[in-house]
Protein backbone atom coordinates (compact mmCIF):
# COMPACT_ATOMS: atom_id res chain seq x y z
CA UNK A 1 0.00 0.00 0.00
CA UNK A 2 1.31 3.86 -1.40
CA UNK A 3 0.38 6.79 0.21
CA UNK A 4 -1.01 8.67 -2.68
CA UNK A 5 1.27 11.87 -3.68
CA UNK A 6 0.88 15.00 -3.09
CA UNK A 7 2.02 16.80 -6.01
CA UNK A 8 3.22 20.13 -5.26
CA UNK A 9 2.10 23.57 -7.42
CA UNK A 10 5.62 25.20 -7.31
CA UNK A 11 5.41 28.90 -8.79
CA UNK A 12 9.13 29.56 -9.61
CA UNK A 13 8.80 28.10 -13.44
CA UNK A 14 5.24 29.89 -13.82
CA UNK A 15 7.37 33.38 -12.25
CA UNK A 16 9.80 32.78 -15.13
CA UNK A 17 7.34 32.43 -17.50
CA UNK A 18 5.27 35.50 -16.46
CA UNK A 19 8.56 37.51 -15.74
CA UNK A 20 9.36 36.65 -19.44
CA UNK A 21 6.13 38.04 -20.51
CA UNK A 22 6.71 41.30 -18.98
CA UNK A 23 10.56 41.74 -20.36
CA UNK A 24 8.68 40.58 -24.04
CA UNK A 25 6.06 43.09 -24.12
CA UNK A 26 8.00 45.88 -21.91
CA UNK A 27 10.53 45.56 -24.77
CA UNK A 28 8.13 45.86 -27.37
CA UNK A 29 6.91 48.97 -25.36
CA UNK A 30 10.45 50.41 -25.62
CA UNK A 31 10.63 49.87 -29.53
CA UNK A 32 7.30 51.59 -29.73
CA UNK A 33 9.21 54.74 -27.50
CA UNK A 34 7.88 54.23 -24.48
CA UNK A 35 9.58 53.06 -21.21
CA UNK A 36 7.32 50.95 -18.79
CA UNK A 37 8.04 52.07 -15.58
CA UNK A 38 6.79 51.66 -11.81
CA UNK A 39 7.03 53.83 -8.38
CA UNK A 40 6.99 52.35 -5.28
CA UNK A 41 5.98 54.73 -2.11
CA UNK A 42 7.52 53.23 1.05
CA UNK A 43 7.32 55.37 4.70
CA UNK A 44 9.16 52.88 7.45
CA UNK A 45 12.72 51.17 8.70
CA UNK A 46 11.03 47.80 8.82
CA UNK A 47 14.01 46.18 7.32
CA UNK A 48 11.73 43.19 5.89
CA UNK A 49 9.85 45.57 3.96
CA UNK A 50 12.80 47.58 2.51
CA UNK A 51 14.18 44.15 1.47
CA UNK A 52 11.06 43.47 -0.66
CA UNK A 53 11.29 46.40 -2.30
CA UNK A 54 14.33 45.86 -3.49
CA UNK A 55 13.05 42.79 -4.62
CA UNK A 56 10.88 44.44 -6.78
CA UNK A 57 13.52 46.98 -8.04
CA UNK A 58 15.37 44.21 -9.03
CA UNK A 59 13.18 42.18 -11.03
CA UNK A 60 11.94 45.50 -12.70
CA UNK A 61 15.31 46.25 -13.50
CA UNK A 62 15.73 42.85 -15.07
CA UNK A 63 12.92 43.05 -16.87
CA UNK A 64 13.63 46.76 -18.66
CA UNK A 65 10.93 48.66 -16.34
CA UNK A 66 11.79 51.21 -14.71
CA UNK A 67 11.50 51.64 -11.32
CA UNK A 68 11.37 54.33 -8.76
CA UNK A 69 11.48 53.59 -4.92
CA UNK A 70 10.19 57.16 -3.17
CA UNK A 71 11.05 56.10 0.63
CA UNK A 72 9.11 59.58 2.62
CA UNK A 73 10.60 57.71 6.15
CA UNK A 74 8.85 56.29 8.81
CA UNK A 75 7.43 59.79 10.00
CA UNK A 76 5.89 60.56 6.38
CA UNK A 77 2.79 62.56 6.99
CA UNK A 78 -0.44 61.78 5.37
CA UNK A 79 -0.35 65.17 3.75
CA UNK A 80 2.68 64.25 1.97
CA UNK A 81 1.91 60.95 1.40
CA UNK A 82 -1.48 61.93 -0.54
CA UNK A 83 0.93 64.86 -2.58
CA UNK A 84 2.93 62.23 -3.55
CA UNK A 85 0.53 59.50 -4.68
CA UNK A 86 -1.33 62.46 -6.25
CA UNK A 87 1.59 63.52 -8.30
CA UNK A 88 2.52 60.25 -9.35
CA UNK A 89 -1.26 59.37 -10.62
CA UNK A 90 -1.03 62.59 -12.76
CA UNK A 91 2.82 61.71 -14.13
CA UNK A 92 2.57 60.28 -17.37
CA UNK A 93 6.19 59.05 -17.29
CA UNK A 94 4.97 56.37 -14.19
CA UNK A 95 2.49 53.68 -15.35
CA UNK A 96 1.89 51.43 -12.19
CA UNK A 97 2.28 52.66 -8.54
CA UNK A 98 2.57 50.53 -5.12
CA UNK A 99 2.16 52.13 -1.65
CA UNK A 100 3.77 49.92 0.29
CA UNK A 101 2.51 48.63 4.14
CA UNK A 102 3.32 49.54 6.52
CA UNK A 103 2.52 52.78 6.64
CA UNK A 104 3.52 55.09 9.82
CA UNK A 105 0.63 54.96 12.43
CA UNK A 106 -1.76 57.25 12.27
CA UNK A 107 -2.08 57.65 8.53
CA UNK A 108 -5.01 56.78 7.13
CA UNK A 109 -4.16 54.01 4.57
CA UNK A 110 -7.83 53.99 3.38
CA UNK A 111 -8.08 57.71 2.27
CA UNK A 112 -4.11 57.23 0.75
CA UNK A 113 -5.16 54.13 -1.82
CA UNK A 114 -8.16 56.18 -3.29
CA UNK A 115 -5.97 58.53 -4.38
CA UNK A 116 -3.66 55.97 -6.65
CA UNK A 117 -5.01 56.53 -10.05
CA UNK A 118 -6.94 53.06 -11.21
CA UNK A 119 -5.32 53.09 -14.39
CA UNK A 120 -1.91 52.74 -12.56
CA UNK A 121 -3.66 50.65 -9.31
CA UNK A 122 -1.10 47.63 -10.49
CA UNK A 123 -1.98 45.76 -6.81
CA UNK A 124 -5.48 46.37 -6.65
CA UNK A 125 -5.34 49.15 -3.76
CA UNK A 126 -7.85 51.79 -4.02
CA UNK A 127 -11.43 50.23 -3.85
CA UNK A 128 -12.76 51.27 -6.74
CA UNK A 129 -10.53 48.41 -8.23
CA UNK A 130 -12.27 46.06 -6.31
CA UNK A 131 -15.28 47.43 -7.48
CA UNK A 132 -14.67 47.40 -11.17
CA UNK A 133 -13.54 43.60 -10.60
CA UNK A 134 -17.36 42.71 -9.09
CA UNK A 135 -19.13 44.56 -11.95
CA UNK A 136 -16.94 42.77 -14.76
CA UNK A 137 -15.41 46.46 -15.50
CA UNK A 138 -11.59 46.24 -16.51
CA UNK A 139 -8.96 46.97 -13.21
CA UNK A 140 -6.31 45.01 -11.72
CA UNK A 141 -6.92 43.05 -8.93
CA UNK A 142 -4.13 42.27 -5.88
CA UNK A 143 -1.28 41.16 -7.54
CA UNK A 144 -1.38 38.03 -4.94
CA UNK A 145 -5.30 37.45 -5.58
CA UNK A 146 -4.19 37.68 -9.61
CA UNK A 147 -1.27 34.79 -8.73
CA UNK A 148 -3.49 32.41 -7.22
CA UNK A 149 -5.75 32.27 -10.41
CA UNK A 150 -2.47 31.79 -12.38
CA UNK A 151 -1.46 28.82 -10.54
CA UNK A 152 -4.27 27.40 -10.69
CA UNK A 153 -3.98 27.74 -14.32
CA UNK A 154 -0.59 27.05 -15.05
CA UNK A 155 -1.02 23.57 -13.46
CA UNK A 156 -4.23 22.82 -15.64
CA UNK A 157 -6.19 22.93 -12.45
CA UNK A 158 -10.07 23.91 -13.71
CA UNK A 159 -12.33 25.91 -11.81
CA UNK A 160 -15.60 26.21 -14.05
CA UNK A 161 -18.16 24.93 -12.55
CA UNK A 162 -16.42 23.42 -9.50
CA UNK A 163 -16.03 24.04 -5.48
CA UNK A 164 -13.74 26.77 -4.01
CA UNK A 165 -13.55 27.69 -0.67
CA UNK A 166 -11.34 30.45 0.44
CA UNK A 167 -10.35 30.85 3.73
CA UNK A 168 -9.99 34.70 4.76
CA UNK A 169 -11.88 37.71 3.87
CA UNK A 170 -9.48 40.39 3.36
CA UNK A 171 -9.92 43.21 0.54
CA UNK A 172 -6.08 41.78 -0.72
CA UNK A 173 -6.71 38.36 -1.29
CA UNK A 174 -10.20 36.78 0.24
CA UNK A 175 -12.78 39.25 -1.45
CA UNK A 176 -10.93 39.71 -4.51
CA UNK A 177 -9.78 36.09 -5.90
CA UNK A 178 -13.86 35.22 -4.71
CA UNK A 179 -14.58 38.12 -7.58
CA UNK A 180 -11.66 36.71 -10.08
CA UNK A 181 -12.97 32.97 -9.82
CA UNK A 182 -16.71 33.55 -10.25
CA UNK A 183 -16.11 35.59 -13.40
CA UNK A 184 -14.30 31.95 -14.22
CA UNK A 185 -17.60 30.27 -13.34
CA UNK A 186 -16.73 28.62 -10.24
CA UNK A 187 -18.99 28.41 -6.71
CA UNK A 188 -17.23 30.45 -4.31
CA UNK A 189 -17.21 29.88 -0.49
CA UNK A 190 -15.48 32.21 1.63
CA UNK A 191 -14.98 31.13 5.19
CA UNK A 192 -13.25 32.59 8.41
CA UNK A 193 -12.40 32.80 11.81
CA UNK A 194 -15.81 33.78 12.83
CA UNK A 195 -18.10 31.23 10.51
CA UNK A 196 -17.97 28.12 12.32
CA UNK A 197 -15.85 24.65 12.22
CA UNK A 198 -13.39 25.48 9.52
CA UNK A 199 -14.23 21.17 7.88
CA UNK A 200 -18.03 22.34 7.26
CA UNK A 201 -16.40 24.47 3.96
CA UNK A 202 -13.19 23.09 3.13
CA UNK A 203 -14.23 19.45 3.16
CA UNK A 204 -16.90 19.82 0.49
CA UNK A 205 -14.79 21.96 -1.59
CA UNK A 206 -13.00 20.86 -4.64
CA UNK A 207 -10.11 23.70 -4.42
CA UNK A 208 -9.21 25.18 -1.07
CA UNK A 209 -7.37 28.47 -0.85
CA UNK A 210 -5.98 29.24 2.41
CA UNK A 211 -5.25 33.33 2.80
CA UNK A 212 -5.86 33.26 6.62
CA UNK A 213 -2.66 34.52 7.86
CA UNK A 214 -2.24 31.88 10.88
CA UNK A 215 0.34 29.12 10.75
CA UNK A 216 -0.99 25.66 10.82
CA UNK A 217 -4.61 26.88 10.73
CA UNK A 218 -5.79 24.11 8.02
CA UNK A 219 -4.24 20.62 8.36
CA UNK A 220 -5.07 16.61 7.12
CA UNK A 221 -8.51 17.19 9.21
CA UNK A 222 -9.59 19.58 6.77
CA UNK A 223 -9.34 18.64 3.71
CA UNK A 224 -10.46 15.55 1.43
CA UNK A 225 -9.02 13.28 -0.67
CA UNK A 226 -7.91 14.76 -4.48
CA UNK A 227 -8.32 18.40 -2.98
CA UNK A 228 -6.65 20.86 -4.35
CA UNK A 229 -4.89 23.22 -1.55
CA UNK A 230 -3.31 26.83 -1.85
CA UNK A 231 -0.88 28.24 0.70
CA UNK A 232 -1.63 31.93 0.85
CA UNK A 233 -0.19 32.54 4.01
CA UNK A 234 3.20 34.02 4.65
CA UNK A 235 3.89 34.16 8.32
CA UNK A 236 7.66 34.95 9.63
CA UNK A 237 8.64 32.05 12.43
CA UNK A 238 10.62 33.92 15.43
CA UNK A 239 14.06 32.54 13.77
CA UNK A 240 13.04 34.28 10.63
CA UNK A 241 12.07 31.29 8.58
CA UNK A 242 8.78 31.98 6.23
CA UNK A 243 5.87 29.06 6.59
CA UNK A 244 2.47 29.49 5.02
CA UNK A 245 -0.98 28.60 6.83
CA UNK A 246 -1.04 24.99 5.89
CA UNK A 247 0.46 22.15 8.37
CA UNK A 248 2.15 20.54 5.18
CA UNK A 249 3.17 17.71 6.91
CA UNK A 250 -0.64 16.39 7.70
CA UNK A 251 -1.97 17.71 4.24
CA UNK A 252 0.96 15.78 2.03
CA UNK A 253 -0.86 12.37 0.82
CA UNK A 254 -4.09 13.44 1.70
CA UNK A 255 -4.50 16.91 -1.05
CA UNK A 256 -4.17 16.19 -4.76
CA UNK A 257 -1.75 18.81 -4.66
CA UNK A 258 -0.29 21.41 -2.60
CA UNK A 259 1.73 25.11 -3.16
CA UNK A 260 4.34 25.63 -0.78
CA UNK A 261 5.45 27.99 1.00
CA UNK A 262 8.43 29.83 0.01
CA UNK A 263 8.18 28.72 -3.45
CA UNK A 264 4.33 28.87 -3.97
CA UNK A 265 2.04 31.90 -4.72
CA UNK A 266 4.62 34.67 -3.42
CA UNK A 267 6.93 34.27 -6.58
CA UNK A 268 4.51 34.74 -8.35
CA UNK A 269 2.84 37.18 -6.97
CA UNK A 270 6.51 39.95 -7.40
CA UNK A 271 5.93 38.64 -11.14
CA UNK A 272 2.61 39.77 -11.56
CA UNK A 273 3.54 43.09 -10.68
CA UNK A 274 5.56 43.50 -13.34
CA UNK A 275 3.27 41.97 -15.80
CA UNK A 276 0.32 44.62 -14.50
CA UNK A 277 3.07 47.29 -14.98
CA UNK A 278 3.50 46.41 -18.58
CA UNK A 279 -0.09 45.62 -19.23
CA UNK A 280 -1.06 49.88 -17.17
CA UNK A 281 1.47 50.98 -19.66
CA UNK A 282 0.32 49.62 -22.70
CA UNK A 283 -3.36 50.79 -21.82
CA UNK A 284 -1.48 54.03 -21.09
CA UNK A 285 0.58 54.60 -24.22
CA UNK A 286 -1.03 55.06 -27.23
CA UNK A 287 -0.30 52.76 -29.38
CA UNK A 288 2.34 53.90 -32.15
CA UNK A 289 2.33 50.78 -34.85
CA UNK A 290 0.10 52.74 -37.18
CA UNK A 291 1.68 55.87 -37.06
CA UNK B 1 -49.22 13.19 11.55
CA UNK B 2 -48.44 17.27 10.64
CA UNK B 3 -46.88 18.45 8.20
CA UNK B 4 -44.25 21.29 9.61
CA UNK B 5 -45.17 24.79 9.13
CA UNK B 6 -42.88 27.66 7.33
CA UNK B 7 -42.72 30.69 8.18
CA UNK B 8 -43.64 33.72 5.64
CA UNK B 9 -41.23 36.19 6.31
CA UNK B 10 -43.59 39.38 5.06
CA UNK B 11 -41.91 42.36 4.20
CA UNK B 12 -44.60 44.06 4.38
CA UNK B 13 -44.62 45.22 8.06
CA UNK B 14 -41.02 45.88 8.22
CA UNK B 15 -41.33 48.32 5.33
CA UNK B 16 -43.63 50.20 7.63
CA UNK B 17 -41.70 50.45 10.46
CA UNK B 18 -38.26 51.51 7.84
CA UNK B 19 -40.83 54.30 6.51
CA UNK B 20 -41.52 55.20 9.91
CA UNK B 21 -37.76 55.94 10.32
CA UNK B 22 -37.08 57.30 7.12
CA UNK B 23 -39.70 59.72 8.24
CA UNK B 24 -38.76 60.60 11.31
CA UNK B 25 -35.53 60.87 10.27
CA UNK B 26 -36.76 63.74 7.31
CA UNK B 27 -38.86 65.52 10.47
CA UNK B 28 -35.73 66.04 11.95
CA UNK B 29 -33.95 67.37 9.15
CA UNK B 30 -36.74 69.35 8.29
CA UNK B 31 -36.20 71.13 11.97
CA UNK B 32 -32.73 71.54 11.57
CA UNK B 33 -33.64 73.54 8.30
CA UNK B 34 -32.66 71.29 5.80
CA UNK B 35 -35.26 69.19 3.50
CA UNK B 36 -33.80 65.68 2.16
CA UNK B 37 -34.35 65.66 -1.50
CA UNK B 38 -33.56 62.43 -3.76
CA UNK B 39 -33.15 62.68 -7.90
CA UNK B 40 -34.73 59.60 -10.31
CA UNK B 41 -33.21 59.94 -13.46
CA UNK B 42 -35.21 57.72 -16.08
CA UNK B 43 -34.60 57.51 -20.23
CA UNK B 44 -37.66 54.96 -21.07
CA UNK B 45 -41.04 54.56 -21.86
CA UNK B 46 -41.13 51.46 -20.75
CA UNK B 47 -44.67 51.43 -18.55
CA UNK B 48 -43.84 49.28 -15.76
CA UNK B 49 -40.57 51.28 -15.07
CA UNK B 50 -42.50 54.52 -14.98
CA UNK B 51 -45.08 53.06 -12.64
CA UNK B 52 -42.24 51.86 -10.22
CA UNK B 53 -40.72 55.25 -10.42
CA UNK B 54 -44.03 57.04 -9.39
CA UNK B 55 -44.41 54.46 -6.68
CA UNK B 56 -41.26 55.47 -5.26
CA UNK B 57 -42.13 59.53 -5.87
CA UNK B 58 -45.28 58.55 -3.58
CA UNK B 59 -43.47 56.94 -0.69
CA UNK B 60 -41.21 59.54 -0.81
CA UNK B 61 -43.70 62.16 -0.46
CA UNK B 62 -45.51 60.45 2.11
CA UNK B 63 -42.01 60.04 4.12
CA UNK B 64 -41.70 63.88 3.43
CA UNK B 65 -38.72 63.25 1.47
CA UNK B 66 -38.69 65.40 -1.96
CA UNK B 67 -38.25 63.84 -5.25
CA UNK B 68 -37.46 65.00 -8.71
CA UNK B 69 -38.11 62.86 -11.32
CA UNK B 70 -35.80 63.63 -14.23
CA UNK B 71 -37.27 61.91 -17.39
CA UNK B 72 -34.95 62.53 -20.32
CA UNK B 73 -36.92 60.55 -23.06
CA UNK B 74 -36.33 57.36 -24.72
CA UNK B 75 -33.59 58.82 -26.91
CA UNK B 76 -32.09 60.33 -24.33
CA UNK B 77 -27.60 60.03 -24.90
CA UNK B 78 -25.11 59.07 -23.32
CA UNK B 79 -23.78 62.65 -22.89
CA UNK B 80 -27.13 64.16 -21.80
CA UNK B 81 -27.44 61.34 -19.06
CA UNK B 82 -23.70 61.72 -17.89
CA UNK B 83 -24.22 65.86 -17.87
CA UNK B 84 -27.24 65.26 -15.62
CA UNK B 85 -25.89 62.96 -13.20
CA UNK B 86 -22.49 65.68 -13.13
CA UNK B 87 -25.34 68.63 -12.39
CA UNK B 88 -26.97 66.27 -9.94
CA UNK B 89 -23.54 64.79 -7.89
CA UNK B 90 -22.31 68.65 -7.31
CA UNK B 91 -26.23 70.51 -6.22
CA UNK B 92 -26.34 70.45 -2.88
CA UNK B 93 -30.26 70.40 -2.63
CA UNK B 94 -29.91 66.54 -4.08
CA UNK B 95 -28.89 64.15 -1.41
CA UNK B 96 -29.59 60.70 -3.14
CA UNK B 97 -29.55 59.55 -7.55
CA UNK B 98 -31.02 57.03 -8.32
CA UNK B 99 -30.33 56.00 -12.22
CA UNK B 100 -33.63 53.85 -13.08
CA UNK B 101 -33.11 51.43 -16.25
CA UNK B 102 -33.40 50.00 -18.64
CA UNK B 103 -31.52 52.90 -20.24
CA UNK B 104 -31.48 53.78 -24.53
CA UNK B 105 -29.86 50.85 -26.16
CA UNK B 106 -26.18 51.74 -26.76
CA UNK B 107 -25.56 53.88 -23.94
CA UNK B 108 -23.12 53.01 -21.34
CA UNK B 109 -24.36 52.06 -18.16
CA UNK B 110 -21.16 51.07 -16.76
CA UNK B 111 -19.67 55.04 -17.48
CA UNK B 112 -22.56 56.56 -16.31
CA UNK B 113 -22.69 54.79 -12.73
CA UNK B 114 -19.76 55.86 -12.05
CA UNK B 115 -20.49 59.25 -12.17
CA UNK B 116 -23.27 59.34 -9.03
CA UNK B 117 -21.61 61.08 -6.22
CA UNK B 118 -20.88 58.23 -4.08
CA UNK B 119 -21.91 60.08 -0.89
CA UNK B 120 -25.32 60.37 -3.29
CA UNK B 121 -25.35 56.70 -4.43
CA UNK B 122 -28.16 55.34 -2.92
CA UNK B 123 -29.18 52.49 -4.44
CA UNK B 124 -25.23 51.29 -4.50
CA UNK B 125 -24.81 51.32 -8.34
CA UNK B 126 -21.29 53.05 -8.98
CA UNK B 127 -18.43 50.14 -8.38
CA UNK B 128 -16.86 52.90 -6.05
CA UNK B 129 -19.87 52.03 -3.20
CA UNK B 130 -19.23 48.12 -4.07
CA UNK B 131 -15.64 48.64 -3.51
CA UNK B 132 -15.90 50.25 -0.46
CA UNK B 133 -18.30 47.44 0.75
CA UNK B 134 -15.52 45.15 0.20
CA UNK B 135 -12.87 47.09 2.33
CA UNK B 136 -15.11 47.98 5.12
CA UNK B 137 -15.47 51.93 4.41
CA UNK B 138 -18.66 53.91 4.98
CA UNK B 139 -20.94 53.42 1.41
CA UNK B 140 -24.12 52.07 0.46
CA UNK B 141 -25.11 48.96 -0.97
CA UNK B 142 -27.39 48.31 -3.08
CA UNK B 143 -31.24 48.76 -1.47
CA UNK B 144 -31.80 45.33 -2.70
CA UNK B 145 -29.28 43.46 -1.08
CA UNK B 146 -29.76 45.28 2.18
CA UNK B 147 -33.30 44.39 2.04
CA UNK B 148 -32.10 40.47 2.44
CA UNK B 149 -30.11 41.71 6.12
CA UNK B 150 -32.80 43.98 6.95
CA UNK B 151 -35.45 41.22 6.66
CA UNK B 152 -33.55 38.43 8.32
CA UNK B 153 -32.30 40.89 10.96
CA UNK B 154 -36.33 41.69 11.42
CA UNK B 155 -37.31 38.07 11.42
CA UNK B 156 -34.55 37.17 14.14
CA UNK B 157 -32.74 34.62 11.65
CA UNK B 158 -29.11 34.97 13.15
CA UNK B 159 -25.68 34.43 10.24
CA UNK B 160 -23.22 35.20 12.16
CA UNK B 161 -21.24 31.56 12.05
CA UNK B 162 -24.16 30.34 9.93
CA UNK B 163 -23.76 29.46 6.07
CA UNK B 164 -25.35 30.95 3.55
CA UNK B 165 -25.42 30.30 0.30
CA UNK B 166 -26.79 33.08 -2.13
CA UNK B 167 -27.70 31.99 -5.93
CA UNK B 168 -26.79 34.71 -8.58
CA UNK B 169 -23.80 36.32 -8.97
CA UNK B 170 -25.18 40.20 -10.30
CA UNK B 171 -23.69 43.15 -8.89
CA UNK B 172 -26.85 44.44 -7.54
CA UNK B 173 -27.10 41.46 -5.58
CA UNK B 174 -25.52 38.48 -5.14
CA UNK B 175 -21.90 40.28 -4.63
CA UNK B 176 -23.23 42.92 -2.66
CA UNK B 177 -25.09 40.68 -0.18
CA UNK B 178 -22.12 38.21 0.25
CA UNK B 179 -19.96 41.18 0.77
CA UNK B 180 -22.99 42.79 3.53
CA UNK B 181 -23.05 39.06 4.92
CA UNK B 182 -19.21 38.51 5.20
CA UNK B 183 -19.14 41.52 7.53
CA UNK B 184 -21.91 39.93 9.80
CA UNK B 185 -19.74 37.06 10.51
CA UNK B 186 -21.54 34.68 8.01
CA UNK B 187 -19.70 31.90 5.83
CA UNK B 188 -20.93 32.85 2.15
CA UNK B 189 -21.19 30.67 -0.98
CA UNK B 190 -22.27 32.29 -4.12
CA UNK B 191 -23.12 29.69 -6.58
CA UNK B 192 -25.10 30.43 -10.31
CA UNK B 193 -26.49 29.15 -13.41
CA UNK B 194 -22.21 27.82 -14.46
CA UNK B 195 -21.16 26.25 -11.28
CA UNK B 196 -22.59 22.80 -10.76
CA UNK B 197 -25.90 21.24 -9.58
CA UNK B 198 -27.43 23.73 -7.44
CA UNK B 199 -28.92 21.48 -4.32
CA UNK B 200 -24.48 20.92 -4.15
CA UNK B 201 -24.38 24.47 -2.85
CA UNK B 202 -28.36 25.26 -1.35
CA UNK B 203 -28.71 21.67 0.66
CA UNK B 204 -25.96 22.36 3.47
CA UNK B 205 -26.51 26.28 3.70
CA UNK B 206 -28.23 27.53 7.27
CA UNK B 207 -30.06 29.88 4.60
CA UNK B 208 -30.77 30.38 0.74
CA UNK B 209 -31.13 33.51 -1.17
CA UNK B 210 -32.55 33.07 -4.47
CA UNK B 211 -31.93 35.90 -6.42
CA UNK B 212 -31.33 34.71 -10.20
CA UNK B 213 -33.78 35.84 -12.04
CA UNK B 214 -35.31 32.90 -12.63
CA UNK B 215 -39.00 31.54 -12.29
CA UNK B 216 -38.99 28.47 -10.03
CA UNK B 217 -35.56 28.09 -10.36
CA UNK B 218 -35.72 26.66 -6.62
CA UNK B 219 -37.84 23.89 -5.66
CA UNK B 220 -38.16 21.77 -2.72
CA UNK B 221 -35.35 19.30 -4.02
CA UNK B 222 -33.02 22.25 -3.20
CA UNK B 223 -33.76 22.90 0.53
CA UNK B 224 -32.87 21.13 3.70
CA UNK B 225 -35.61 20.88 5.93
CA UNK B 226 -34.90 23.99 8.36
CA UNK B 227 -33.59 25.93 5.81
CA UNK B 228 -34.47 30.10 5.64
CA UNK B 229 -35.25 31.01 2.26
CA UNK B 230 -35.15 34.30 0.49
CA UNK B 231 -36.86 34.91 -2.92
CA UNK B 232 -34.98 37.84 -4.42
CA UNK B 233 -36.88 37.12 -7.59
CA UNK B 234 -39.06 39.12 -9.30
CA UNK B 235 -40.56 37.39 -12.50
CA UNK B 236 -43.38 39.16 -14.51
CA UNK B 237 -45.54 36.26 -16.14
CA UNK B 238 -47.11 36.98 -19.52
CA UNK B 239 -49.86 37.45 -17.44
CA UNK B 240 -49.05 39.96 -15.63
CA UNK B 241 -48.39 38.84 -12.37
CA UNK B 242 -45.43 38.52 -9.92
CA UNK B 243 -43.44 35.71 -9.18
CA UNK B 244 -40.01 34.74 -7.57
CA UNK B 245 -36.99 32.28 -8.24
CA UNK B 246 -38.93 29.66 -5.47
CA UNK B 247 -41.43 26.98 -6.24
CA UNK B 248 -43.00 28.22 -3.17
CA UNK B 249 -45.47 25.24 -3.49
CA UNK B 250 -42.51 22.46 -3.16
CA UNK B 251 -40.66 24.60 -0.63
CA UNK B 252 -43.44 24.87 2.06
CA UNK B 253 -43.68 22.45 4.09
CA UNK B 254 -39.89 21.64 4.31
CA UNK B 255 -38.28 25.33 4.43
CA UNK B 256 -38.35 26.89 7.92
CA UNK B 257 -39.20 30.12 6.65
CA UNK B 258 -39.73 31.62 3.17
CA UNK B 259 -40.35 35.60 2.02
CA UNK B 260 -43.26 35.75 -0.58
CA UNK B 261 -43.15 37.29 -4.01
CA UNK B 262 -44.35 39.90 -3.90
CA UNK B 263 -44.81 41.15 -0.20
CA UNK B 264 -41.61 40.14 0.60
CA UNK B 265 -37.82 41.46 -0.21
CA UNK B 266 -39.47 44.15 -2.16
CA UNK B 267 -41.51 46.01 -0.55
CA UNK B 268 -38.11 46.25 1.98
CA UNK B 269 -36.39 47.64 -1.14
CA UNK B 270 -38.38 50.89 -1.82
CA UNK B 271 -38.64 51.80 1.46
CA UNK B 272 -34.32 51.34 2.02
CA UNK B 273 -33.59 53.85 -1.14
CA UNK B 274 -35.96 56.70 1.83
CA UNK B 275 -34.14 55.57 4.33
CA UNK B 276 -31.13 55.63 2.42
CA UNK B 277 -31.57 59.16 1.35
CA UNK B 278 -32.11 60.69 5.11
CA UNK B 279 -28.90 58.73 5.33
CA UNK B 280 -27.16 60.28 2.69
CA UNK B 281 -28.85 64.28 4.05
CA UNK B 282 -27.48 63.50 7.62
CA UNK B 283 -24.52 63.01 5.93
CA UNK B 284 -24.02 65.98 3.58
CA UNK B 285 -26.08 68.18 5.43
CA UNK B 286 -23.58 70.17 8.65
CA UNK B 287 -25.50 69.61 11.96
CA UNK B 288 -26.74 72.28 13.11
CA UNK B 289 -27.49 70.97 16.60
CA UNK B 290 -24.38 72.19 18.26
CA UNK B 291 -24.62 75.93 16.10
Amino acid sequence: MSTPTTRALSGKALAGVIRQRAKDEARELENEGAHPSLAVVIATDDESTHWYVRSIERAAEAAGIGCRVIDLGHDATEQVLANVLRDLSAEPSVHGIILQTPLPGGVRTDALVGLIAPEKDIDGANPLSLGRLAVGQPAFAPATARAVVEILDHYDVPVAGRSVAVVGRSAVVGKPLALLLLERDAAITVCHSRSGPLERHTRPADIVVVAAGRTGLVNGSHISPDTVVVDVGTNVLPDGSLVGDVDGASVNGIAAALSPVPGGVGSVTTALLLLHTVEAARQQVPLLENA
